[in-house]
């Protein structure tokens, strides 16, 4: 095939310039307008590279440290969006790595290249696994039970975790999962009372509203009768057993009190209260996976406090059933205000009112079933052999700035697939748009985390006036027993609901270690890409996410399951390797950025 | 290819045949020496005929009410063991099965017919999964974790179970959780705390004998980096969180006390203490899935009652820890016996003697795992794409009068592989042997389900005299603190192990509903080999389990983790067809036997 012979010679003239080195020769082999995304594998962060310029710059200072060699094509070629594009694996000095290529005449259009394991480091699977047991007699031997038991015992008291993870959500047990494979030792503290209860504790009707495929756990995938939209409650089972099985170690009823950095010692004093007790321990890394979902963004209005009903951000509604017949007003129009909205709606609410503060991106589950999810998350994909991890890669494939190219086309179908349902939107007053530059709900949650609700019925419902609107609107102030709109209407309430968001992964830094090292690391997530609530300058990758941040030791673990299974590897890489001393000579951290 | 046309060739014949039907030419395809094995297919019961004439009996019975057709060839034939085989789909009336075929000189030497699954009550997995969530508004709706709460609340008290399953371990859950994926409501009852117990209680050093890939439960195989000898509480974490997830109804904590069976009702009327409330269940079916090891012989021994020291069954003993310095008698000299003498000698048991009643086969796990699991379970067997389903099948197609045949020639070569070891034996006085005829473990475990040792280390001490041998010898009588051997010679003894292995499950029937049942049901397991233990006269599979049973409504179910796998579905099915009201003509029940 042409394709294969394209993608061969330029690995071979790619692989031959690195290893003379001749920088400038390797740059050539670059298009003019060319992307070149690495996680971990060349500068020891993630990072994107844009135009020959940064490639060399980046190559200059990389080269000597990673001595990449061995590229070598995976599987065969392909053609689609008018480049070439294949797979390859390569290695540096410290690891083996996977990467992609895309070809526009013969010059690189978009590279991604990846750090999949650690040389000496390799995860025992497969043939490798452990046996279980040495056969043979061996005086005073413990059983595994015993051995376990002493391990979970001593961690955190006798003996010193490397990596202490605070939240054991599906980010912090992806993360200890990679590190218990891979022999660092990690211990995940929990606040609630059982691992899953992040997802337990959210509202009642709560169903995952990405699919099944998108939201496997690494190493254990859910089985094949899984439900395509996983409950809540069922994905707190998932989780609590993933615990289990994985042999995670995880405090439950664990709160990190305050976490301080040593510079001297190099290493972090954690006050940690478990269960009424105080520890203090001292990790040489903290990861902060308290969620993105994890610190509320609560409005101060004024009456608030004489509020003679119940105020709850939705990360504390529970469920609708105790609100039949009554007057209920819900502040914000993406996700979480429209389940709930619906929710109450559902058990009999005598009215709901969505109060709309500004545009949101509305798409139904089954477009995006349809049109986004499908090619790389879907049975026909697994069906046709696209594992799990191949469809993480390819999606990790496409640089952050040209996602919005790849998107716009999705989302002018998926506006013509459900024009009546935008129509309906339209008459109801409901402000809706597909992002700025209409790329959609992953820019928009690449953007800034929220901003969006994916349909799964409420829509009709405020299309059809069941869930009353009032848009563009703020509530100004709080009666005793109602709320004043800033369009002058005032709605009688007995239950307030603030859909209103979640702050920066950030302020937990802020909150749990210093508003200093808050300063000092910037704000987590968001591209820079100049949109709403996505301020410049461009980064081209999320801010602080996965990756050596401003502060030593301080480590930023977060998203949806997806980015859960996938970045966890790479930061579990990341920490393996500092555990071990390979040296890891980090190209690039990202000037702090504050919104 | 030639093998592929014979085999294409003689399913269109077969086909033809049964659909005309012509019993008799469908006959003249087999050899003169054939076999056909049923697995619930033809005959509603698992049955294997030899010969033209059993097979035209049967087919005279059962082809009116079966229905068979679609004989189509799955994959390519291949040429094993001087015979042609290869893999077909088929259908009945009442649904789709997969076969496979034996041939030599174009006729057909073994033939294995098993039903997959019911039309109509297919299996939701894939791309026929449930969504987990109904899109659009539903007043009043429950959610997921509602629903299932409610579900297993009502499910033994407002609602009774189509199903009781008495015993929670590896084949009570894998039979509940097929029932659960095709609908039949079914109840695990399992007397211990929690579910997995069952192995967690077992003495200390306790890890499987087969390897992982023998081991995987349905639906959830275990992750790819599972040790391949799992170790008993981590055997049980697994189980019970399986029960979790598979959202199984399951009691714990609830011992069945006594069932008696309605035949006015044709139902059971079941006592069950639970946590010590008392339920009266009158579920259509009762399954005992109480083990194989789940009845303890306990020999009478003259002066038991007066021993000073302590004496307990395989089943009851912790681990070694209490008896360092100890005097330490072992009786018996299979699984349990070994384990538990090494497990004494590794915690310095001042002495630890074994009595050996009589021989017992011996192989050393490394030796199965190159020649005996190796070609179906084993890293390469998954590396070459075998997957666990085909496994079992492939085992399934080997007629157990034939399997000798087939197992001898692996024998001979472990023999040589490990002929220092024997030699070894021999001279330390120890009794071992191959089965009567040569042909191993697996022949040995379907005759008597006990009788082997699988070497992990134990036998080396005995060959050193780590472990003191008494052989052959029986313990005659017990005085305070020795026991008196049947060659005269007395051992001091602390601690005395009955390691004596298990009654048949049939025991259950007796203990748990009646003597009089226990007589009409006969006993359960072995083949009518007519060799020791196993007397004749020959039934061709395993006497009662899976299958119908002289009594209405009772199964048995049992076995280690494959057979609980794969046994599991046929029983299943059974239960399905029974409730969904599909005719099941059952062709033949094994007579009655006892030993």
């Amino acid at each position: 095939m042409a394709a294969d012979r394209d993608v061969a010679a330029w690995l071979e003239k790619f692989g031959k310039a690195l290893a003379r080195p001749d920088i400038d020769a390797a740059s050539k082999l670059f298009d003019d307008e060319c992307h070149w995304r690495d996680l971990v594998a060349f500068t020891w962060t993630l990072k994107t590279f844009e135009g020959r310029d940064e490639i060399k710059a980046m190559l200059s200072a990389t080269l000597a440290g990673a001595r990449p060699a061995g590229f070598a094509q995976l599987g065969a070629a392909s053609g689609a969006n008018g480049a070439t594009e294949a797979w390859f694996a390569f290695e540096t000095g410290a690891g083996r790595g996977t990467g992609h290529l895309r070809l526009r005449n013969g010059r690189c259009w978009t590279l991604l290249t990846t750090l999949q394991e650690l040389k000496g480091f390799e995860e025992k699977s497969g043939a490798a696994r452990e046996r279980g047991v040495d056969h043979g007699a061996q005086p005073g031997r413990a059983s595994w039970f015993e051995r376990r038991q002493a391990e979970a015992k001593a961690l955190g008291t006798e003996r010193q975790p490397y990596v202490l993870i605070v939240g054991g959500g599906q980010g912090g047990l992806a993360l200890a999962a990679r590190c218990k494979r891979i022999g660092v030792p990690a211990l995940v503290i929990e606040k609630n009372e059982r691992a899953g209860d992040s997802w337990r504790k959210r509202y009642r009707s709560l169903v995952l509203h990405d699919p099944v495929w998108y939201d496997h756990m690494p190493y254990l995938p859910f089985p094949d009768h899984w439900p395509v939209f996983t409950p809540k409650d069922k994905m707190g089972d998932w989780l609590e057993m993933y615990a289990r099985v994985m042999e995670i170690d995880l405090w439950t009823s664990a709160k990190c009190l305050r976490a301080s950095w040593d510079a001297q010692a190099a290493e972090w004093t954690v006050q940690v209260n478990r269960g009424g007790e105080l520890f203090e321990l001292r990790p040489q890394h903290l990861v902060l996976a308290t969620g993105m979902s994890g610190f509320p963004l609560v409005p101060q209005i004024p009456g608030a406090d004489a509020f003679g009903g119940r105020i709850v951000h939705s990360s504390q509604f529970g469920g609708g059933e105790d609100w039949r017949g009554k007057h209920c007003v819900v502040l914000g129009s993406n996700n979480s205000a429209h389940d709930i909205a619906a929710d109450l709606w559902e058990h009999g609410a005598m009215e709901v009112t969505m109060v709309q503060r500004s545009s949101t991106v509305v798409v139904t589950s089954d477009a995006l079933m349809e049109h986004a999810w499908g090619r790389l998350y879907s049975q026909a994909a697994v069906d046709s052999g696209i594992a799990t991890e191949i469809a993480d890669l390819t999606v990790a494939s496409v640089p952050f700035k040209l996602l919005p190219s790849f998107q716009k086309p999705v989302y002018e179908a998926i506006r013509k697939r459900d024009a009546a349902l935008y129509a309906g939107l339209e008459k109801a007053g409901f402000k809706y748009d597909f992002g700025e530059d209409g790329s959609g709900i992953h820019s928009t949650y690449l953007r800034r985390g929220a901003g969006y609700y994916i349909d799964v019925g409420a829509s009709q419902l405020v299309v059809d006036g069941s869930i009353k609107l009032k848009s563009p609107a703020e509530i100004q102030s709080i009666g005793e027993k109602s709320v004043r709109l800033s369009d002058g209407a005032e709605l009688p309430a007995d239950l307030i609901v603030y859909a209103t968001g979640y702050g920066s992964m950030n302020q937990w830094a802020g909150e749990l270690i210093s508003p200093e090292v808050a300063a000092k690391v910037g704000r987590c997530w968001g591209l820079g890409s100049g949109t709403r609530h996505d301020p410049g300058p461009w980064v081209g990758e999320l801010r602080n996410m996965w990756k050596p941040t401003a502060q030593a030791g301080l480590w930023f673990m977060g998203g949806n399951l997806m980015q859960a299974r996938h970045y966890s590897l790479y930061l579990a890489l990341q920490l393996k390797a500092r555990l071990e001393a390979i040296p890891t000579p980090v190209y690039y951290v990202d000037p702090v950025h504050h919104p």
